[in-house]
């Protein structure tokens, strides 16, 4: 058999619970991988070989099981594990051990899923960066808040990653590492043992390298059928947006915008010019408050008694976020609630719209992981969003795609997807 | 001077920065009511006189602090604390320390309150009881899920408790217990730290003796001025209405209704009689679903990995909660996102809507902590809820009326509370 990293979720999956590949044999292959890179790319916050290898040696002996059956998958370290440390990225937490699995960990794990370690995530998932490196130039950030699990899954050290977003946390690092990356609609994967950053934003969702594999994946863990057995359909219409804040959009991203465009032009499907209503137009800035306020209450207790093991950012960033007044905490959820009703005449017949993920290419260096302006106003509104690879830009490191869909119905989101990455890679 | 539990907590916390009553008098004061009437009621899960002085001690040698400078509090076992262990109402937790404060308990410490242990609460606040009784009746339930925040309040062990609500586990043994329950519009107190049995339905509230005490302690906590010195306007007008399971109010209820009618009346209130339009009658069905489905992921790991440590009735819950389908959830989402929209015109001009607080009197029996049937629908809606004692029924318990507000707009619904509150005090 060829190397099994190559299969996708669902054949390894498959595989596994037919008995021509073993639980070992596909974790030890990622495992080799993450042998091979990870002292260069520094995804892993917690990695233990005989940890994984054992975790997945109990599934080869229970001889059956869910849907992820001897699936290897990768959790963002801001993810409660029962029984591996979990740091939420802060010195506070260093060793600390949960006293459950978070929710999505035990739903996966109760589908098969072996977890074979923690991914890097900045600081609470906030600003303030890990250690992790971009895998397609060292030198450059991955992005972030899930940064590790979007270098992970790029440098092949794992087939699937959980991550979570409160401002542009999944989108940004899939795009700036050239995966796909999936945040669901609000609410729809269980957020219980996740350390809470901004309660009104927060979202679980994952890297792969495939939309068909985060479907899958997130399709299993909330027992949508409909979702993890998504297929393309004939001919989606799309929406493409320049967004409100185009000019923060580089060339590298214009290009990928362009590229999609042409992509599924030449594929048959309609590309309409689709434009945010006027109101719309400060959601990015409503996102901006209402996490900066939430955030400041969620880490109250960091923020007056481990003040010392805060990075001066986030300490500046939480004491701000204390004197936002309640009034203009309360219109920013206003607008959003507002636009989130206008939203039908914003897709109008369209099954997605094509946005920009990221700024561009991932910037140079490692202290800061980049913009998520393109990304806060989608997760104020609580809709669906996926980054696709869509080429590289001028510093041959890789830009993104985004496709937003309407809030709940992330099948017709991940339907479009999948023609958007069949037409991008028939392009190619 | 007086006896200090006799103080507003607004008047306590003015008198210990005044130098004129010490944080230790004051948290001793409640301590000895504890120790003449814990044996009894069981409202706490866990107490300690010596750490709840030396927590009251350190206040005072701090000279000075914050609104809540001084002020007792007890807290909700389903609520993470530092320094005390949090059990969540399960053998799974018993002895278990969290990392962290939850953020409310932490934003209420950032204030100056003392915290003085840690009150019962249902299993995960579900369905299975703790050890407490109801203070008026130890032979009859004090409700639950918060069902030693109410006792606690109820018998004169603590002047504030915080309580959540996830169907009507505020609102129920406040009523049972003859105090003030107020659940606050969803979301309005950080949720961070409180282990999670409904994501898109808990809410975190509190137990007090008045209108003032509670929407000072949320008003403090949550920085909302208006809140915290909320004051009773000339002439709200309220809506009395009897809601779509008025079959299951018990002649204690209608009769606390009909007081709180007349009451009103006499103090020169207008009240008028309105109705749930047809199309919102099925709420409290879809609140059901809502909770039984998302308590089955939030509670994921101990469902897979501790059924044995569950109870028979909770294990059997959340295996039910499995089999709901996802559209028959995604209806009742929708439902409930649909009748929200229309609360406007079933508000009218009211200030506030009178419902049933709970079906009667607390129910004989330790083994049920009652139906949450009267605060179902409300909960699921996200409007903030108060319960006012409104006298007793022929069992000699006392029965309350529930008081309904807009969404985000408590500061509202307190006034009228206030009004109402006056009124039936006048009444009496």
């Amino acid at each position: 058999m060829a190397n099994p990293t190559s299969l996708s979720v669902r054949a390894a999956a498959h595989e596994i619970a037919s008995r021509r590949l073993s639980a070992e044999a596909y974790a030890a292959a990622w495992i080799e991988s993450i042998e091979a890179q990870e002292a260069a790319v520094g995804a892993w916050q917690y990695f233990d070989r005989e940890q994984a290898l054992a975790a997945a040696r109990r599934r080869d002996r229970e001889g059956s099981g869910g849907p992820l059956y001897g699936i290897s998958i990768a959790v963002k370290d801001l993810i409660d594990t029962v029984d591996m440390p979990t740091g939420y990225g802060s010195p506070i937490y260093q060793g600390s051990r949960p006293a459950a699995d978070a929710s999505c960990v035990a739903l996966a794990r109760a589908s098969g899923a072996v977890v074979i370690g923690k991914t890097v995530t900045t600081e609470f998932a906030a600003f303030f960066p890990g250690k992790t490196a971009n895998p397609h130039n060292l030198a450059h950030t991955p992005g972030g808040s899930s940064s590790g699990s979007a270098a992970a899954v790029a440098a092949g050290m794992a087939p699937v990653a959980f991550g979570t977003q409160t401002a542009g946390s999944i989108i940004r690092p899939a795009a700036y590492c050239g995966v796909v990356g999936y945040k669901p609609s609000f609410g729809l994967v269980a957020r219980a043992g996740v350390k809470a950053l901004a309660d009104s934003l927060d979202t679980i969702g994952c890297m792969a390298r495939s939309v068909d594999d985060t479907a899958f994946f997130i399709g299993v863990l909330t027992d949508r059928r409909d979702l993890r057995e998504v297929s393309a359909p004939l001919a989606p219409r799309f929406g493409l947006c320049r967004t409100p804040m185009w000019d923060e959009a580089e060339p590298a991203t214009r290009a990928a915008l362009d590229r999609a465009r042409a992509a599924l032009l030449a594929a048959g499907a309609r590309v309409d010019d689709v434009a945010v209503p006027e109101e719309q137009r400060g959601l990015a800035e409503a996102q901006d408050r209402i996490m900066r306020f939430e955030m400041a209450r969620s880490l109250a207790w960091e923020r007056v008694e481990r003040a010392d093991l805060l990075s001066p950012m986030l300490a500046q960033i939480l004491d701000y976020g204390m004197t936002i007044g309640t009034g203009e905490y309360d219109a920013a959820r206003a607008a959003v609630a507002k636009a989130r009703q206008r939203l039908d005449s914003f897709f109008g017949e369209c099954a997605a719209i094509i946005v920009p993920s990221a700024p561009g290419e991932a910037p140079e260096g490692l202290n800061s992981t980049g913009s998520p302006i393109f990304s806060r106003m989608w997760t104020a509104l609580g809709v669906p969003c996926i980054t696709l690879p869509a080429g590289r830009g001028d510093r041959g490191l890789p830009v993104g795609i985004q496709l937003v869909g309407r809030i709940g119905d992330d099948v017709r989101l991940m339907e479009a997807a999948m023609v958007a990455e069949r037409a991008l890679a028939e392009a190619a």
